[in-house]
Parts: structure tokens; sequence; C-alpha cells
């Protein structure tokens, strides 16, 4: 496009400075208004993902909210509140430069503290709102994980360790242009020429969130009543599946802005054809999304309708996230057709370790290691065996390695072992460490008094409903919120917990 | 702009080919840059608008939720869940080919299954992502008419039905470029001279699920208890305004999505003026649905405080929802000012249907019938009295006519009509003979016990809700959650339905 | 870019007509779609900001239901809704007239009326889409103060006020190209050399609604058995936290529309670097946004912690949203570290005024003047202390004064406090009169007997909830939803009030 150096090689060709310059003029006034308009899209595209990634994490909270029990309602939120705070402030002090700081070493970086010496040419703000929306992402993932039993003490600590430290490393790793791992390195020196291909974070976001939710609540232990004294399962029930499903919708709607998302920009033409450019590849990205979680979702509906005899929404929604789950690595590189499968696998990945999971008493409230990262983990692993060469060419260029049942050979299902072997190796080393410390020094867990009143009585400054209020105030002071109702009781139900009316 | 003639045009006027390759290179360099940037917001506008649509699906399924009682929540819940889950791969496989594969007849689409051969140049993954969130919208409708008495197998076939076969077919007649009424027409052999402007869908979508409600409904009959011995109507009340407040809401956010951005594509200016473009067709399509559903949602609280004596926000969403339903055809060829008479007039049909269901013990848990089915056809025949000259031809074409109030005589509204028709017809004649047929096999209707004691207990698992849990464990593997309450009993309440507690 | 001149200009130059006029044409049609380009993209950007501006009504509906309590909750959401709809009316016949009608004297705008001579070359329907959108949020405040003890007629006379004149006027004065007060006055002739910079409304939109709030509840006085004999502070929870947290999330959602999009437009270079642009200070401003609402609710958490022995989530919410009322003002002109400085006294501000609140028994159940109130004052302020001069420079105009503590001198902090004495004046010299005039003529306050038993029962057709149902249908006709439990009663509960149940 035009360049400072049209005047001088128009007037060289038309041999008149006047007319080279006024030709200029025009292209240049021209160019500078294009480039306005393509940075206005490429932003307002990413922003506006950035909100829909925002809109999950008030998906999360509605989910794990409905997936607990009434009682410990308010402890559940506000971790899912503070999740997105608390990582507001520590991703823009020290997060977003671990994580994305340029230029730097393969492991860590060392820019961008506070924002410092930002915007560059390559990365606006607009990326850092993306970026810190995708971090707070993980900590309310093992939030669920530890959820009913866990002190809030504990959920500080590890919540900042997670989203401040853990996951902005792994992030750098993978996503920066100097990570080692990355299939995006600005040298080009990628790992086994190929690099790991995890899109928007199958592994990055999923699985480191899942396994430390897995170190939490295997150090943690089963919630009181989880498992009777034979090992019998037995579901603690979540307060409300009309959340769950306000949840799941939620997060489905924000699952639009995570994976199409993640290509950052849309105004670039892949050449072939004029009509065929990044804008199709999000909107394919938005199609194996779509699929995936389908999928996942019919087969979890017929599957439990076999297992367990019912039709059951829990189910299906829990099924419809492990899809999601699972297409979150490959979602930008593989077909639609392959997108049912992995939606079809992961299904059965989340059944499996489900079963598994009863089996040897590890109790998991929203199923949330099992979800994110067992299909967390599948997805990645469904990257290197489907990704297509067209289209991984068409975003990390050409050479690449595609999946290796599309005649790809080996070498981008190796980069993806590696991806699995690594997040699994380094959340455990730096989580389970943390949470097994906390465990020592009692700060992990409530007592139990406290996990069998509920937190929200003791800790939280009340129960979170309150459909029927004291009409006439006589016995204010008394509890007074919905109470225990003995069925067949002939002895006056005694109140709850008492509780300071006035704590608001 | 610079085509591949440019050089040589340019070479023959200035007579030196150097200059004019490097003129034309520039002129092509920038032409491919601002065709990239052209797809690139044509593309994020479609599909932010797909994503809106999609809200659309929570926003149902929290207005069936809170509109139905609370025992059967799970199951109504489910059911739009699958809308959407079922609906992703059904379109995916079939339902987008009927639709809008091309070239094709006027009857069916017959390319693009599975999304082979696409994207092409008038249509990108985008537009099947919309499309998809349209017609999973269709099932969600019917799904409220059928609500709390539906055997969920019938639910599975018939939503199958509907949005992969009944909705496609009526979709592909009035909005392909092949469809014989469609008003965008190809060859520009329109029906009347006119084709159908039914712009977002009052009779494609609205009236299509409404109608198909409305067989569903006749056939199974009213719930029990919704009509006394002696006709009398007897409200079984929704379990949540809460919710019912909250799925309105986002169906508002939604309707954004699905009438402003059924234009597809924004970066197209009139001509006219630099100003005035396709983008202020569009702003003035998100107003005009803004006072639709205002003006009806005003009118039903002033009407019914009139005749029934109190301020409702149910029925104030409901009427806030039928005048969206009805502007949804004609929001972008129409005044403000008449959708404020669209809104005004939507009101009273609503209030006018629902009179006339009760006086004929028709039952329909979210009026979704005369909702959708009776404002969408008022919606149409708006269209064909009021649609304005000017942006009919902006949108179709020079020449075209307009509304019959308007001064463009009668060939819109011929039109209009037809399509009122067409839609009754071919879904009676589809959806009738179905739900039909599943009564007759006893597919359809659950028992009356299952009916009487709810679903979610025998068929999904359990009871939505459990706001109070049995704190120390003695009494588990009793019925455990809300329970009956009576009010001047002097005998314990029994237990509700045994229930496995750990079938989760 | 190309103009008419074109031709003529370059033929002087080449001396050969045709090549000028096709070299012209060239550009010509290259700007135009440039033009079309650049139009969809700020449209594009503004409407969907409209949408999530939109998204804030639900989330105040959700919020304000959450808070009251179960037996007024029909009521408080019926408010919301009719906020939107009756402000779509009164907005689009004059309310946007006499913000933004032009050109108009700087008291009060006096064109457009029902959108008359609309769109014009500088504003289009999106403009009046996001306008309105902000007009509603207003009224949707003060709802909040008076919220369970206002009667509806009272809501209706008061919102209409609010929303159609004297938020109007306010928006005009500061907003408006003529406003005698606005930044972005079209003659320059700004207020101090200044102008009050108050960029996304914390003085014209969150005082706005804070103020009449304030001076409603004022004058209505506190809820029955809000302040016990001695005067001692006795809470009225809301009866959902859920509900109160849901609504949080989606306000802090809908801010991303509220401060970033009210720069309106998108596709513009701020000249010195080719990457940095508008697009840069609108994600700065997401930024800023989110670091003012995080700090505010970590502050809140603590420090609520210290004063009341517990971790709170419905106070975290609270402050979240405190801190961004308060960085409304100046949320595109400070930087990001200057945000922190703003959420963490916002958080101080909530917490005293809420202490006052409580020492001089004034019942706000929302906490709405305190919040917006309060907050919104100290935004105003904070911009006049802090706002960057570069940035007020990019925004505003070469050599305008910026924040007091940032070398700018006190003339914008003159101007910040002009705003707020004025919107004080303003708002108490309309809202005052005529709440008290309601108040004179009893029709502002709902008798003791209707705010005992609850506006719903009375008024709004029925309780919200009824989780239990009366399965065999014995009792229908009597009271039937839940009700009141007495825990230590021996005789039977009566039924709460009769309901007609054919209601609906």
């Amino acid at each position: 496009m035009a360049s400072l150096s049209c005047s001088s090689d128009l007037a060289t060709l038309i041999n008149h400075t006047a007319t080279a310059n006024y030709l200029c003029n025009q292209f240049d006034s021209i160019s500078r208004k294009l480039n306005d308009a393509t940075y206005a899209v490429d932003n307002t595209y990413l922003l506006f993902s950035a909100y829909l990634v925002f809109a999950m994490q008030l998906g999360f909270a509605m989910l794990c909210a409905g997936s607990v029990r009434a009682k410990n309602t308010m402890n559940i939120m506000l971790t899912n509140v503070l999740d997105a705070a608390a990582g507001g402030l520590s991703y823009y002090l020290f997060g977003f430069a671990f994580a994305f700081g340029a230029p730097s070493n393969g492991f860590i970086g060392r820019h961008f503290f506070g924002l410092r010496d930002y915007p560059t040419p390559s990365t606006d703000y607009s990326f850092f709102l993306y970026q810190w929306a995708f971090a707070i992402a993980a900590a309310g993932i093992t939030s669920g994980s530890i959820a009913e039993r866990t002190q809030f003490v504990a959920y500080l600590i590890y919540s900042s360790f997670l989203t401040g430290f853990v996951y902005p490393i792994v992030s750098h790793w993978f996503w920066s242009g100097d990570g080692w791992a990355s299939a995006t390195r600005i040298d080009g020196n990628v790992l086994f020429g190929s690099g790991v291909i995890d899109f928007a974070g199958s592994g990055v976001v999923h699985m480191v969130g899942g396994i430390a939710g897995l170190w939490g609540a295997l150090i943690e232990g089963p919630r009181i009543g989880r498992f009777d004294r034979t090992g019998r399962s037995v579901a603690l029930r979540g307060h409300s599946a009309s959340l769950v499903v306000l949840g799941s919708f939620l997060l489905w709607f924000g699952w639009y802005g995570f994976n199409p998302g993640s290509f950052f920009t849309i105004a670039k033409g892949y050449g072939r054809l004029g009509y065929y450019g990044q804008w199709s590849a999000i909107g394919r990205t938005a199609v194996t999304t779509t699929l995936a979680g389908s999928t996942a979702a019919l087969t979890t509906l017929f599957s439990k309708r076999l297992l367990a005899g019912h039709w059951n929404v829990i189910d299906v929604c829990n099924g419809l996230l492990g899809g999601f789950a699972a297409i979150t690595s490959g979602c930008a590189v593989v077909e639609p057709w392959a997108a049912i499968v992995c939606g079809f696998v992961a299904a059965w990945v989340l059944i499996g370790l489900n079963k598994l999971a009863a089996k040897v008493e590890y109790d998991d409230p929203l199923e949330a290691a099992q979800l994110h990262g067992g299909c967390g983990a599948w997805g990645v692993l469904f990257t290197g065996l489907f990704a297509k060469r067209e289209y991984v060419e068409e975003i990390y260029g050409i050479g690449r390695p595609c999946g290796a049942l599309m005649g790809g050979g080996g070498k981008l299902l190796a980069a993806q072992l590696i991806q699995i072997v690594v997040v699994c190796g380094w959340v455990s080393a730096t989580m389970g460490p943390l949470f097994y410390g906390l465990h020592k020094l009692n700060l992990l867990r409530i007592s139990r008094d406290d996990e069998t009143a509920g937190m929200d009585l003791t800790r939280h400054g009340g129960f979170a409903y309150a459909y029927h209020d004291d009409e006439d105030g006589s016995s204010r002071g008394v509890g007074f919120m919905m109470r225990k109702i003995e069925p067949a009781s002939t002895s006056p139900s005694p109140p709850v917990a008492p509780l300071s009316i006035s704590s608001l």
C-alpha cells in the first residue's frame, strides 16, 4: 500500500513531482483511513469476544451456585465474583506480564507489569482484556472441584496463586510469541517443527483448572455424606436445576467468544479466494464448537437414559460442557464432521471418569476435574489426530504438520502429548504442594460443624434465600428463613442456626 | 474498483506501462485490504447477531421454566437444551441444505448437506450459524404450547421433524434465493411482482412454531385441572415470576440479533447520501422492534389493569413478546410510528385470543399459539399494510410494491395473505398428522399419575429444587426436598414420591 | 480523500482529462466503499454497545428482585420492565429531542421529536438506541431506592417524568453539542475553557438516578421494621442472593457497553502511531472500568470482614457496582493505576454513606442513593483530579485542561464541582417537589396493610413463586403457595391473603 517511498518512486516513473505527490497523497489518505477501519473492526471483534468470555464467569457462578446445596450458595458465588475481581488486579499487576510480556525467554514473560509500555504495535488493550477473561476462567473451574468444604482463606490463597502465577506461565509456554512450545513462536523454531496447537485452551485453560481442582479435591477428601459407610455413592444434589441450566447456556453463549475469539483478528484474507478469509475460519470455529457440544449433549442424553433410566437435564448440561472443553483445543483446525467425533468421545470420557470417580470415592461437586481435566486432555489429543492440513497452514503457516489421522504423521501428535504431560506436571508440582501445605496448616477444610450447617450461615452473613419473611415481625431476631420441615415430627422444629439479622 | 483490466486500461491512457503497473498495484493492494475489511465487518456483524439470537434459546428456557409448575421444570428445560443441541446436528446434516441449498428449485434446497462445498462467495459459516439459531427458536415455541403433559419421546420426534424438515422448507420458500414466494428471488420472478416480505420471520418462525404448538395442544387437550367441571378457567400458575422476567428480558436482548441481524450485512451504502446506508436501516430496525414491544407491553399493562384489576408483570411480559413477534415481519420496512400501531394491535390480538382460548377450553401453558401464531399472523398482515415504499425499494429493489395503506396497492398485501394461508396449511398438514399419530400410538400424552406427580420426579431424575437439605443426614433416602405443606392439617404430611437420591 | 475536485486538479496536473477521470473514478470508487466500511464498523460498534447497555436493565431487574423480599418481587420487576418499555415510547416521542435535538440552545433540545428529520450526517439510529438505553438506566436506579413501599401509580408518574424530562435535560447540558456545560460543544465555547468531563455519566446518569431516589426515599420514610424503636438498624434481607449476583454480573457485563461504548465511534486514528487510535482508548476504558470495579469489590470484601466479621457476597457486589458508578465519569481519560485509586475510594464512600444512612434512619433497599449518588459524585470529582493530559487532548482536543493532580490546574476540577452542584440542584428542584406532591396527595406510599402483606398479593396478581403446588387439587381456591411456617406453633397456620387463582 501507499508508503513513504510512493512519491519518489512515482516521481521517477512519471517525471513530474507535483503529480506524483498528488497521487501519493490520495493513496496515503486512503491508506490511513483504511488502516483505521481495519484496526477498528479487529478491535471491535476482539473486545466483544472478550465481553462474551467474561459472561462465562457469570455462567460459572450460576452453574456452581445451582450445583451446590442451598446452604453454600453465598460461599460459591462469592468465589466466582472474586475470581473476576481479584484476577482483574493481579492480572494487571503481573499475571499478564508473566504470560505475554515481550520480548522474553521461553519460560516466563517479563514486560508489561501494570501495563507499562502498553499498547504495542502488535497487541492492544483489547488483547489484555481478552486474556484476563481467560485467566479468571481457570480459577473458576477449580473452585467447582473443592466446593462446599473449603475455607475461604484457602480459596483466597490458591486462587491468587493460580490466576497470578501458575496459569500465566502455562499460557506463556503455549500461546506467547516466545513460549517454548508455542505454535506461534516468532523465531519459527517450534517444537518438533510443529508446536503445540491448543487453539483456545483445552490444555492451557481447562486442564490447568481441572488438574488444580483434582489435587484440591483429593487432598480435602469427599464432602460429609457423599459416600456412605459401604462406599456407595450418594448424590448430594445441587439446590437449583434452573440455575444449572442458566449457567450452562451462558457458558455456551460465552464459548462463542472463547473459541472463535481466539483468532484475535478477523480482517485477514486467506488469499486463495476473495471471499474466503479469517472471517470464514472464525465462522467455522463457531460451527465446530456448536457441533461438538451438541453431539456430546445428545450422546450423554441417550447414554444416561440407558445407564440410569431417566432423561436428565443436569447430565446433559455436563455432557454439553464436556464437549465444549474438548473441542476448545482443535476448534479452528478441524472439519465440522470431526467436531462431531470429538463431542461423541468427550461424552464417554466424562461418563467413564465419573464412574471411576465414584469407584475411588473422589468427590468433585461440579465434576470439574473430570469435565475440564479429562475432556480437556482428550481435546488436546484429538487435535493431534484430526487437525486438517489446509486449516493448520492457513493459521500457522505453510508446511506445518497436521493431524496423525489426516496424513500428517506423528509430529503434531507428539507435541500434543508433550502438552498433556507438561501441564499435568507443572500444575501438580505447583498446586499440589500448595493444597497440601494449606491442609497441613489446617487452613484448607472447614470444620465438620460448619460443613453440616453450611458455610453461608456461619461465614457469609446468612442463608442465600428467604422466600418467606416473618410478616408480623413478632419473632424477629430468631431464625426466620426457610427452615427444616420434619414431615412426621410432632415436636416443633427448632430454629436452625441463630443468625444476626442486622448483619447486612 | 481496481480490477485486472486496470493495467491495460491505464497503460493505454498514459502510454507508460511501468507507471500503469505501479498505480494499478497500489489500487489492487488497497482494494484487497478493503475487501478484507468489508468481509470482516459484515461477518462480525452477522456472527454477533447470531450469538444474540442464540441467547434467545436461553431466554426461552428461562421463560418456559418460570411459566410451568416447579414439578415440570427439569422436563421443560431439557427440551430447551435439546432444541439447541439436536437442532445443531440436524441442521448441519440436512436442515440447512433443505432451506438454503443452492442452486435448487422453489420448493426444497438440495445442496450443502453436512456443509459440503461450503462456504460460497455469497454465504459463509456465519450465515449457517445465524440460520441455525433461527431454526431452534421455532421448536422452542412449540414446546411451550404442549408443556407439562407431553411424553419426552414425543418431544424428541416432533422436535426433530419440525427443526429438520417442516421449518427448513418454509424458510426455503420465503427466504432463499430460489424460494417460490421469496422477495429476494435471484431470477427476479417474484410472486405478484412483490414476493412475501417476512423480513425476520413473523410467519416463517413464529407462525410455524405457534401453529405446530396449536395442533399439539389441541390434540393433547388441557392439563388436568386447567378448566373446572363448569368449564371455568383456572390458572395453573408458573412457579417463578423471576424466571419469567429473566427469560423475557433475554428474549428482548436477543431480538436485537433476530430482527436487525436479518440484514446479514451492514457495509452497504444506499447511495443517496454518504452517511445513509444499511447501517441506518439496521439501526431503524432496532428502533421499530423496541417501539413495537414497548407499546404492546404498555397496552397490555393498562388493558389488564382494567380487565383484571391488577398490574401484572407476567401479562406485561407476554404482551411485550407479542409485540416483538408481530413486528418481526415488517421491522425493516416500516416507519417507527407504524411500529407503535403494530404493537398496540398485537397486544389486543393476544388479549382477544387468550379470551377465546379460555372460552374454547384450549390450554397453552406459554400462550405460545396465541402469541407467536396470532401476533405473528397479525405481523405478516401489518407489513402488507404499512411497508414504506422508500424502505422496501432500498432493501428489495426499485419498483417493488409497498403497503396497501402507504399507497402501494394490494400486491404486497395479497402476497402476505398467501403466506398466512400457506404457512397455516403446510404446518397443519405436516405437524397435525404427526401429533395425531403420536396420540393414536399413545406416545403423546403422559399418564394421569405422572401428570399429577409432575414429570421431573418420575422421568427426569428428581425435583428441580432443593432449597433445604437434610442437614443431619438421618433421614436420607426419604423424600427430602420441598414438600407439601397442609395448611390446616393436623396429621403429618406424608413424603411426596420416594426418590432415588443417588440418581444423579 | 478523493473528492469532486479530484478530476479537475489532476487534469490540470497531467493535462490529460481521460487519465485524470480514470484515476479519480478509481479513487472515488474506493473511497465510497471505504466510507461504507467505516460507517459499518462504527455502527456495529455502537449498536452492540447499546445492546450491552440494554442488558443492564435485565441486570437491574435481577439485582432489584433479589434485593427485596419475596412478597414484593412482582412489583419491582414490573417497574424494571416498564422503565424500558415506557422509556422506549417517551424517549422516542420527546425525551431524545429534549436531550440531543440539534441545533438548539444550551438548555433544552428542540428537534427530532418522534425521530423527525432523522438520521443526520452526524448521528444515526444507533445513537438514538444507545441513548435510550442510558435513559432507562436512570429510572431503574431510582426504583431501587423507593422499593417495597411505593404505590404503583406514583411509580408510573415519577418514572415518566424522570425519563422523559429531568434526565434528558441533564444529558443535554453535559453531553449534547449545544449543552452549556458540555465538553464537546460545537462552538468550542466550553465552561472554564474546559467543559465538564462526564464521559459515560457518573453525574448525568448515576447521580441523577441516585438523587431522585434519595428524595423519594426521604419523603416516604423507611420501610416498616427497618429500624426498631431504639433506632437500631434491622436488615430486611433480600430474598435471593443468587438473583443479586446474577444481576451484578449482568451489570458488569453491560458496563462494557456503557463506558467504552460512550466513544460512539471506533474507527479513528489518533495520528501519533498507526496502531494507536480510538480503538486503543476504548480498550483502555474497558480496562479502567474493570480495575475500578475489581478494586472496589476487594476493598469492600476485606473492609466488611473487619467491620462485620464475615465475607459477604452481597456487600462485595454493592462495592463492585460502586466502583463502576465512580469510574464511569473518568473512565476514558485516566490511567489504569488511577482507576485503582478510584475504586478504592469508592468502596469507602459507599461504606461511609451506608453508616451515615443507618445513623439518620434513611432506608434505601438497594443502597441506590449511596451507591449511585455518592460514588457517582466521587467519580465526577475524581475525574477533575486524575484526568491525564494526553488522553483528554486525544478525546476533547488540544489544549484542554486536565486533572488537578496531573498538572492541569483547577479549571477542570472547577467544572466538575459545578456539575455536582448543578445536578444536585436540578434533580432536587424537580423530583423533590414531585415526590412531595405525590406524598401530600396520598399517592406515594402504600398502606400499612399492603406493606405488611407485600404488594404482589394485593396489587400484582399473586406471589412471585410457587415452588410447591397443590397436587391433588382438593384445596384449590385456598391460598396455596409458600406460606408462613410457624416454627413452634401448635395451631395451624392460616392461609395468607386469599388469592384469585384465575387471575393470570
